[in-house]
């Protein structure tokens, strides 16, 4: 998700950064190799010893490799920020940013993985390549081979997440928590609306359908209903066998298997959620929606709605992607403490009790949620070890954690 | 290669500073990002230029990215030091050792990647990880898929090398210039005999058939006699077959099909060349050698014979794997400078003549070579920038560079 709109001369500032630095990310020593001593601790003969060790049992490559710090950031650049389908190549620079960015919120050593292009056995790549680190997460991939992926990925042993999906989701449920303190809304009567059902649609729906499991909320949202460039995904719609996410959606939500537009689900609606195209919501549809509407129109950089129209079409929280309107929902809040909580935790997977903690840690860094503030600033760096603590919580609790959580590499 | 031989209480203190560290690899972000700005630089939206550069022409890759100073070490642990075939986790701090010499000698962001098994499709692995490096370092792996695995791998479009066999290779062959020099023996009339037909030693072999393509020796040793643990590979020895690359060696090599024993070849042999196993050589073979023999018995970490055996039997020169003797023959004077000239000239491949200039290299630090003294010390990083200069004027006389070299990374 974008931070700010972009400009030539931004670009332009972009372009000269990277060239200096010939990229963003560099390897650096943690031990000396200054002597022969050094040299036999750190490599031969010393460390035949840690290899004997790990020989012994597998999970000694937490103690002493890099796999206690490290994830991959894995893509093969098939659905990058709103450039498309790029490949592996175009998509380094990106993977790069986020590699950076593990590294300074959450003190995670982050290493891309760019597969050369679209590829039938992902899976099994992404598999052989777990040895050496403690996560994985999936990047800038196409719904629905993104969906099928993770799925497959869930066995290996070290916690795989699409952040495009679930830091997507996690931000959007905590933004949510927020605007209904501020709204007087209930859970359990909200309406909700989600325009897109591609990778952060679809996570989305499921996130927002798990709430109620959360011993803190244990309330179910009363409705949710999901467009895609059709109309409202309904059961029993055209077509919808061709794609078993949205199939699945058609089963979930949508009980009274509304058929219409974007339109005529807004009506009565109390939150609108676009995940979807610039100005696809006009002031109308605010206006047909329930008190007190709550919007999160997150298109790039020009969201489904302008905040300013938004409001005064009577939307009473809006929140969107951009750093230049208030509420800037974006997933830098949720990946780095998710990845780093996982981590502590030496989690085997990131469970939908992990991705709620998340959730909720992230709506309690607001004291006083008020309209204009219902998300901490993506620069408080504070959010990541509210987060991280909470999830690695929630692993110890699922029962999916390989130790008792420390924080040592932050 | 061990740097010395272990002991019970160096291998406590390796496991210490394992357990410390939590391995010896970090990831360090080269910019800034503190401020939103930084953050619409380095990541999005400004990061989007940079995919569309590198969309434009994928060589981009290098101006903007890591892939400039990026090299792979990949194994899947088939043949990890003294340990066999450990497997991929294992092999994890091997890799991660090998990581921060190629940092701290050359400045080479190196990152392990390590197969979980022993895999038919390794190649096809190779391959898609490809985009985010500027080089592949093969590392212990078991022949001969190592061979079959390294030829596969030479049309992807950057480096790859197999270092078990020619950093090794390369090493040697830098011994062996200076053992000339020493003794006064001419390449030309070398009867060199190399006990193991492995990774290492099917490089060797190859390496010294080479000899006679560098114009700057202009001559082929007169013959090599390779054996393993049948004794002599000759022309029509039985079995052959069964190994294409033994058949090679009886096919290149023992141009008069001795069939014997080791101690058959090394009657009246110039050079014995041992990447085998311990004290297989003994003082009667030594003796039985032609005058003033050279001896590099790199069995780890016993060699074939000890260096004072060898001397008191009429050795002129010994070099051994080990840092407690003199002449130390050690792969890290090879390999952290042949990739560092590699990225330096955007090399598309690592041809022979790349090699021999390495060795040349090598060799050419020594200013005054005696039979003490051939190598130059491993912890002479000096060695780095000679290598890495011929290296890199070495790939474009070979035509397989993509830029004028330089060295801004070291």
């Amino acid at each position: 998700m974008p931070f700010s709109p972009g400009s030539d001369s931004l670009y332009r500032e972009s372009l000269v950064l990277h060239e200096k630095h010939r990229g963003k990310l560099a390897i650096r020593p943690k031990v000396l190799l200054k002597t022969r001593h050094d040299l036999s601790l750190a490599y031969t003969p010393g460390v035949a010893e840690v290899s004997r060790e790990i020989i012994r049992n597998r999970d000694n490559a937490y103690e002493y490799t890099l796999k206690a710090n490290t994830i991959a950031i894995v893509t093969d650049g098939s659905a990058v920020l709103g450039l498309g389908n790029i490949g592996g190549y175009a998509a380094i620079p990106v993977m790069e940013g986020k590699a950076i960015l593990f590294k300074e919120f959450a003190g995670v050593d982050a290493f891309p993985i760019c597969f050369e292009s679209y590829e039938t056995d992902f899976v099994d790549k992404v598999r052989n390549i777990a040895p050496v680190f403690g996560g994985i997460n999936l990047e800038d991939i196409a719904a629905p081979k993104c969906f099928e992926v993770e799925d497959a990925l869930q066995d290996i042993g070290i916690p795989v997440m699409h952040d495009d999906q679930h830091g997507t989701a996690v931000v959007v449920l905590a933004a949510l928590i927020n605007a209904c303190k501020v709204t007087g809304k209930k859970y359990k009567d909200l309406n909700i609306v989600i325009n897109g059902a591609g990778a952060a649609g679809y996570a989305i729906t499921r996130m927002l359908k798990c709430i109620g499991y959360s011993p803190e909320v244990c309330t179910r949202v009363n409705e949710i209903i999901v467009c895609d460039t059709q109309g409202t995904i309904f059961r029993g719609r055209e077509g919808l066998y061709q794609n078993k996410y949205k199939f699945i959606i058609s089963e979930e939500t949508n009980r009274i298997a509304l058929s219409g537009t974007l339109a005529d689900a807004l009506c009565g609606a109390d939150v609108f959620i676009g995940v979807s195209a610039p100005g696809l919501v006009t002031p109308e549809m605010i206006r047909s929606m329930n008190r007190d509407p709550i919007v999160f129109a997150m298109a790039n950089p020009v969201p489904e709605i302008m905040p300013d129209k938004a409001k005064e079409a009577g939307a009473a929280v809006v929140g969107t992607g951009r750093s230049d309107y208030p509420n800037q929902i974006n997933n830098v809040l949720a990946f780095p403490g998710i990845f780093r909580g996982a981590l502590d935790a030496r989690a085997t997977r990131i469970t939908d009790d992990m991705k709620i903690a998340a959730a909720h840690a992230i709506a309690g860094c607001v004291t006083k949620p008020r309209p204009d503030c219902i998300l901490p600033s993506i620069l408080d760096k504070s959010v990541t070890k509210r987060v991280a603590t909470a999830v690695a919580k929630a692993a110890v609790a699922s029962g999916c954690s390989r130790s008792v959580p420390s924080s040592r590499h932050q």
